[in-house]
């Protein structure tokens, strides 16, 4: 931030739209988001409704745009081409590494993300995003099965859920600021992953 | 059931203490534990809040109930003895299968369990028993590291949280009504695992 802010009521520092989220997003977390008020979001951040208004129109507009701080990035990991001569394999390997990659990097709107439970719009909006994406990496691993990298007695779909099951679950265990680094646990993941559903060649 | 009930109000069918408690985690699911209220709760199960507290002391009891209910098989899991000359890895197997089982048998009380977050004494508690329950399977895998039988090249604790990752994420899209039965999903589960966490001997 190069612009300098006027100082919030009560003391607090001023927060920019970003700054307001990432508190909003804990707050979610923390309370869920169907338990948590616009009065409650205005008290955490110090603000009045009508200061909060100013910045979000609706409580729902402040997850709409947190979700897609967690979706934008785990679609674009699909939109990566596929490089010169790359099995299907390798690049399943590369869009995982990738998706852990998000993760970590965005630990906090991806919680919220997998904590979304349809109640609202936008939250059936970001489950149906979703959906797409697991279809999308789905089709890969049974390409990889069809092409004989992959063992082929566990249904695509199912493989697909258990190794999400592993990455998904970061959000509830893993701190950035621990012992793991990121790079050791992907690659963690990754092994396990990949020979467990490797065709033990 | 053999006693019959006196019918409830509004014609719904009348709850035992057991059929009470399926309504409130479905509604506990649905909502959220903590945006869900006392009166919520007597309105969905069509009794009035004075009935339910005949029933339950608290909206906290009702969690209190339903949390035993997916830990106390779990921890019964850890407790059968083990096979007179078994592995540390084949008791693995046989605890992680168990501990499959008992999530297909209660998906909806283990689901809770997995969304408490730890905002009041009953929930606090229960986290505490998943986390010894935790400790003691890392032993487990940590000894079978030992004796060569699973990869020592991915910490205990991970390994384990990697496993669970997959096996919790069951309550998230495993439907028993499926075409996918409990049996075969443990065996994709712990092909996975053991072959992923495998030495590849």
């Amino acid at each position: 931030m190069t612009t300098p802010q006027a100082p919030a009521r009560r003391g607090r520092p001023g927060y920019d739209r970003d700054g307001m989220l990432d508190i909003a997003v804990a707050l979610f977390i923390e309370r869920g988001y169907d338990a948590t008020s616009v009065a409650d979001l205005a008290d955490r951040l110090g603000l009045t409704k009508s200061a909060l208004y100013h910045h979000f129109s609706a409580k729902e507009e402040v997850l709409a745009v947190a979700l897609d701080r967690a979706l934008d990035p785990l679609e674009a990991v699909l939109e990566t081409p596929a490089e010169p001569g790359e099995r299907p394999v390798e690049r399943l390997e590369r869009i995982l590494r990738a998706a852990v990659d998000v993760l970590v990097d965005r630990l906090e709107v991806v919680t919220l993300l997998l904590r979304v439970r349809g109640n609202s719009e936008t939250e059936r909006r970001a489950i149906e995003r979703r959906r797409t994406f697991d279809h999308r990496v789905t089709a890969l691993v049974r390409e990889a099965q069809d092409a004989g990298e992959l063992r082929a007695d566990i249904d695509a779909a199912v493989a697909t859920r258990l190794v999400f099951g592993m990455i998904n679950s970061l959000t509830e265990w893993y701190r950035p600021s621990g012992e793991l680094d990121a790079e050791t646990l992907a690659d963690d993941i990754l092994r396990v992953a990949l020979e467990g559903l490797g065709t033990g060649k």
